[in-house]
């Protein structure tokens, strides 16, 4: 694609429209947008700008709109698969200043927001009404809730609430174009015409930029509780797995992690308080609620029933305290970050039905012999999503760049056989969309291409993610 | 539109691809297809075929589209918006023989049906293994899930549950061109390119024919227990739905009626053991579910006491049999019948944010008394989705022609002021298109239209459903 390199005329625009103080053109300053989550990946773009309205970021598109220039939108830059990378360099437009929490509305359990809201800030704001908003990414303490209905984004709550797809009732959009539409309607129903909501919720900025959205919101449920339990081998934990759900118990959270992840993230984060056996070789978390004390001991009671079949590397623990839970999710939560700091690694987001995991660890780990590569597994195993941390170690740099894509494609060849696919939760972006064609055949391109074409005829929004245009 | 008339060359394709006795030409035998059981409209087919797989079906849309015959996806015909009425003529594609449950698989939580499956047939199926499909649609006994993935179809559940949206994970699609494509993954989690599944659902069979849909299904709750609360006002029963679900109960369902559907409804369906008060006005439903039988009955006291601040009209009745329950329920569900066979009527199918209900609820009133007609509401408080049946009573048919249009044109204003749209479950297809710009503006329309054409582009797929191409 040929895009219109921005010159002093273009930012005299973007100025005269955000103000001077919200435009930034210089390699000092627009460096922390050079890059998001994503591996060592670094692209810089031309301009930066942070518009704090809707109307603003009309006034933007459309004049890149008719000028040609590539536009990638950015949340808080977490994101794990390049979406946020301005790979034509061009404008990014940041929702850095449309962080506002406009609405919270008990009554009608919903809340609007703007799409720069850090999640946990929603989360605490929500909290003096007894209530939460389910979706839950590991880094919800730093990523934005645009960037995760750009990404349809997941977490740990998923297992028991559903994505963040099931928690977002319409969206302010502002099409390539400079058009400014609502989606949807602010109900818990929809059936008026195609579903542009939910068109866009995964579409990772492609269609048009998000300025506003209404969320659905929930009672947070009196108690819960949480066990860390240990086996012997990761296959079996994984077949625990199932084994909770089939017998009618919901956790509200239900985590796989493998032994590597555990330790790495102990070490990363400074943890004493936890300690793992030698004979363990992964853990479930399994974290449960209830606005019912006595129902909730009653689950607990069955929960510790079923791991009696299992051969456990040792005692099931359950976390007395807040501080022990918070301790518990730290390791969890912070898996991913640890995993990074240890070595140069990849991030394949794997998804299956459910019963299938254990299929696709046993899979994983023998592409990983046949390839040469290591790898650290740990994921939401209750929806079958395993993120797989291809680990470099001592892997020759020729071996990482030409034979690992081919591991890699086994790997993701077995999601699909298994009915499974290439992400759950992280996106396509940048870095994944060469293996697309794995799970999708023309037909699937050509209808890609044509919504594309409809939101966005120039092709400015974030171009070459996802697909590229033919 | 232009369509090419099927003449005998094209039945004998057909019946070379279906075989002959899956090929309906004249009057007689196509009349049960000419009408859906929405109001009193009829439209004839020339042709009624009944493929029994997906390779069938692609040879007869490819050919279709080669010929520019306009096709009608036709379920078991329980729409109510005119969505399998045959507008055009040209053919109508019965799913009638595509009605087998092919899979169901308890340990990954899901099944995979034909599009033709009964909704309750699903149910009863799914029953040995103590799992159910949630989205259950007042007419669960005769609709199809191939329908309600049409439509977006709730159902009393939806106020626990969600809709249909939320239990599909997969369709198997043959294009308007004749290829055939899975839109997506078996799994709970998805962010692999932009949403296919969620694109079809609700589309009303303008975009594709479904031919196979793996569904999410989940353990049934073991108790349940079902209130009757009578009302001296409409309006005080719908503040109350919002009573209940602020202190945090989540009723499996929470119905409201009218007093004359339920009184219409009590005397179509020859019930004698239930009977209302002189002073109800209007009545609550509440079912609520749980797998611990004292966390129930702490949900039902707290339930109680909410009631205690309300103007009851009389004692809350708590439904003690299964037979009760089955009572209750027939009168719920059946309501729409009854309305049927008292008056010529105008259903229409609007929702809200639920804390809006009775504002919505005193404006259809209001709105009403301007233009002289009456109306019997019903519908899933719980959603704040409110079934207005407009009656003709003895409105001249002038009135009903000229007038009620505009009347109709303020309530669905009245509904997209308060943040809600004009069909919740019921889309659009034929009867509502002509509201739609109430709620949508020009970019929304050319949205619609390249994406229309993105899939179909000869215009083949239930043409003159939801808009019209220009």
């Amino acid at each position: 694609m040929n895009y219109h390199k921005i010159n002093q005329e273009d930012i005299v625009f973007f100025q005269s429209v955000v103000g001077k103080d919200a435009v930034l053109t210089d390699k000092n300053t627009t460096q922390p947008y050079a890059h998001d989550e994503t591996e060592d990946l670094i692209f810089y773009p031309e301009v930066v700008v942070f518009p704090s309205d809707a109307l603003q970021v009309s006034k933007i598109l459309s004049y890149c709109h008719q000028h040609i220039i590539s536009v990638t939108p950015r949340g808080a830059g977490t994101g794990l698969s390049g979406g946020a990378l301005p790979i034509y360099g061009g404008l990014i437009i940041s929702t850095k200043r449309l962080n506002k929490i406009l609405k919270i509305d008990i009554d009608n359990f919903q809340a609007m927001i703007e799409p720069g809201v850090i999640n946990y800030d929603l989360q605490k704001a929500l909290e003096p009404d007894g209530f939460f908003y389910p979706p839950d990414p590991a880094s919800w303490g730093s990523c934005s809730i645009g960037g995760n209905v750009a990404h349809c984004s997941g977490g740990p709550k998923a297992v028991k609430y559903g994505t963040t797809r099931d928690y977002i009732l319409n969206l302010e959009v502002v099409l390539p174009n400079g058009e400014i539409i609502w989606t949807g309607a602010n109900t818990l129903k929809y059936s008026t015409g195609y579903n542009l909501t939910h068109l866009f919720i995964g579409s990772e900025g492609t269609l048009g930029f998000v300025t506003k959205i209404v969320v659905k919101i929930v009672p947070k449920p009196k108690f819960n509780t949480l066990f860390l339990i240990s086996f012997k081998s990761a296959i079996e934990a994984c077949k625990a797995v199932n084994n909770i759900l089939t017998v009618g118990i919901l956790p509200s959270a239900l985590e796989f992690m493998e032994r590597d992840a555990i330790e790495w993230s102990i070490r990363y984060n400074n943890i004493t308080s936890i300690k793992i056996n030698n004979s363990t070789n992964a853990i479930l978390l399994v974290e449960m609620e209830d606005n019912n004390q006595e129902a909730l001991w009653t689950q607990a009671e069955k929960l510790n029933k079923i791991f009696e079949q299992y051969d456990l590397s040792e005692e099931i623990l359950m976390a007395e305290t807040e501080e022990e839970k918070a301790e518990l999710w730290k390791i969890r939560r912070k898996a991913g970050e640890a995993v990074k700091s240890n070595s140069i690694y990849k991030e394949e987001d794997t998804v299956v039905p459910r019963a299938y995991l254990p299929d696709l660890l046993f899979a994983v780990k023998n592409i990983g012999k046949k390839y040469g590569f290591t790898s650290v597994c740990y994921g939401h195993a209750g929806d079958g999503n395993l993120h797989v941390n291809i680990i470099k170690g001592t892997m020759s740099d020729d071996a990482w760049e030409k034979d690992l894509p081919n591991g890699i494609i086994e790997i993701f060849k077995k999601c699909k056989e298994l009915g499974g696919t290439i992400s759950g939760e992280h996106g396509i972006g940048w870095v994944q969309k060469k293996y697309l064609p794995i799970i999708f055949q023309a037909a699937h391109f050509k209808l890609f291409e044509g919504i594309k074409h409809t939101f966005d005829a120039h092709n400015i929004m974030n171009p070459g993610k996802i697909f590229s245009i033919k």
